[in-house]
């Protein structure tokens, strides 16, 4: 299914396997349940799409975001996946589930963090859906297109392993929040910000489609997201932590100090930062190699002694 | 915003005051905010999508339905908006907020209601998303595809108003249950059913998108959604009593009785019926005329003496 997390996978399999009992299979499909969005084929057109939950107490704490900052966050989140099928965004509709603290002004903020957020994604909110409920959600359905979908199933022994984008910020920034730390130094701020107004790489997507051979955006950590690809190459992924550390940005590795986490943890273990991770050869200025694909099965981190361990699965909301 | 309720109407409006403010529209955009669905011209082809909500304690509650109806009803519900666009289901992505009382075997059942939906309306599940909350949501987004989609704008006076499809009964069954009366009978039997298992009207849409002006699916009640029927097409619908009340099957006048409710009333304000409700002049034999449309503003219930009350608005969760 589209964006889930890696310790999900058997209730995944159970619904693959509840679900794809016979039945009628459109002839424009090209992709279904297991990649980052479902692929129509329209003409010359795919039509990529998918879904994205935001649900209070799971991937948000109130204490920690407004609500203007949920509506941004969902959006980017969900608009993530086209991103990382290299996909130009059509347009969003939100399905908001509203406890009754949800006032009028309230939800005003959290429609203009959507509004903002779809007019720096180009991806305007075109309809929707208003549930009562108990717990504040939001759930993100993003249709996007492209000639040719990048999935995550292209990656090659051979390639290289490319980073776009930023990671471990974000998981640092919602370790200080939750641990009450300060977060009004540079470092600090910017890994809150990171949290909290997310971005998605849409024309980083965009141009990978042109030459990568594979992706997928890093919603669940680096680790469980490789392991991912891996599997669905059916290929070995090899991360180089050397490599990786170089990556690191100052702000999470400043951050990680404060901690007292390895920034690299932070940023293989750590979910939401919304970059990409992609394989292939001609590689653009702008991606980072951080390691290669080999012939074999998983995803290991490779120290620089030559040592190897496993990687993944990343955060499960069911673990 | 495709498919909200008429009272929501308020927040509605604010939702889209926050959400209209500029951005870009991408060119493929032909219907946003305010119909079923929403449009996309790609090519010769219309795209039109939808999302619908069933939440626990909202929509459903756990004693009157098993979670393969849960599952069954929550895509037709979600496809009943393509229905009354006129469009062919592409497919479906479900996106799930699961509890911890459902187990895995809860789950797979409520996956097999959904593929039993899928498999009867065409209409497969082709990703999705698994959350963790403490109510039973089920998202559904639906995609369809036309060459015309059927928009609730496009009635005009001197239209006949039709019903496609049977109203109250779903009203019934769920006033059966509440109410913990009997179900045994044959009536009883087939509102409990109508409400458990409702068929979003496919085929039906699909020979109305050919000679109907406009179309609106009964998911709030007839009386609100011909109010919004009139609303969008800026007419005036009448709904002929008489003509209604002869429409209405003898399970749903059999179960009035028992209710001490009127059949009528069981019609006009139920909802979750998901037949059709259509304007246009070249009448199929399965359409039954129920009234008509004219100039001016709103929807009327006409009695045969010629008195005439205002109907709607419908359900409203936020009411």
């Amino acid at each position: 299914m589209a964006s889930v997390n890696v310790g999900e996978r058997d209730l995944v399999r159970l619904l693959e396997r509840c679900l794809g009992r016979g039945g009628r299979r459109p002839p424009e499909l090209e992709v279904g349940i297991g990649d980052d969005a479902a692929v129509f084929r329209l003409g010359a057109a795919r039509l990529v799409w998918s879904v994205d939950a935001s649900v209070e107490g799971v991937h948000f704490d109130r204490r920690w975001v407004s609500s203007r900052d949920v509506g941004w966050r969902s959006l980017e989140a969900a608009a993530s996946d086209l991103a990382a099928m290299g996909a130009r965004p059509l347009g969003a509709l939100a399905s908001l589930v509203l406890p009754a603290w949800v006032t009028p002004r309230e939800l005003g903020e959290l429609a203009r963090g959507q509004a903002a957020a779809a007019r720096s994604l180009g991806c305007p909110l075109v309809g929707g859906n208003l549930s009562r409920g108990t717990e504040l959600g939001v759930t993100t359905s993003v249709l996007g297109v492209c000639r040719r979908p990048l999935c995550r199933s292209g990656a090659r022994p051979g390639d290289e392993l490319w980073l776009v984008g930023e990671v471990g910020l974000a998981r640092a920034g919602w370790e200080l929040l939750r641990r009450g730390m300060a977060t009004s130094g540079r470092h600090e701020r910017r890994c809150v910000t990171a949290w909290r107004r997310p971005r998605a790489l849409i024309r980083r997507g965009l141009e990978l489609g042109r030459v990568a051979h594979a992706a997928i955006d890093l919603s669940d950590g680096l680790g469980g997201d490789a392991r991912q690809l891996a599997e669905a190459s059916r290929v070995r992924v090899i991360v180089e932590r050397g490599r990786l550390e170089r990556a690191l940005s100052p702000a999470v590795r400043g951050v990680a100090l404060a901690l007292g986490l390895e920034a690299c943890e932070l940023a293989l273990g750590g979910g939401e930062d919304y970059a990409l991770l992609a394989a292939g050869r001609r590689r653009p200025a702008w991606a980072r190699v951080i390691g290669r694909v080999e012939r074999g099965r998983g995803a290991l981190l490779e120290g620089s002694d030559g040592s190897r361990e496993e990687l993944g699965p990343g955060f499960d909301h069911f673990g």
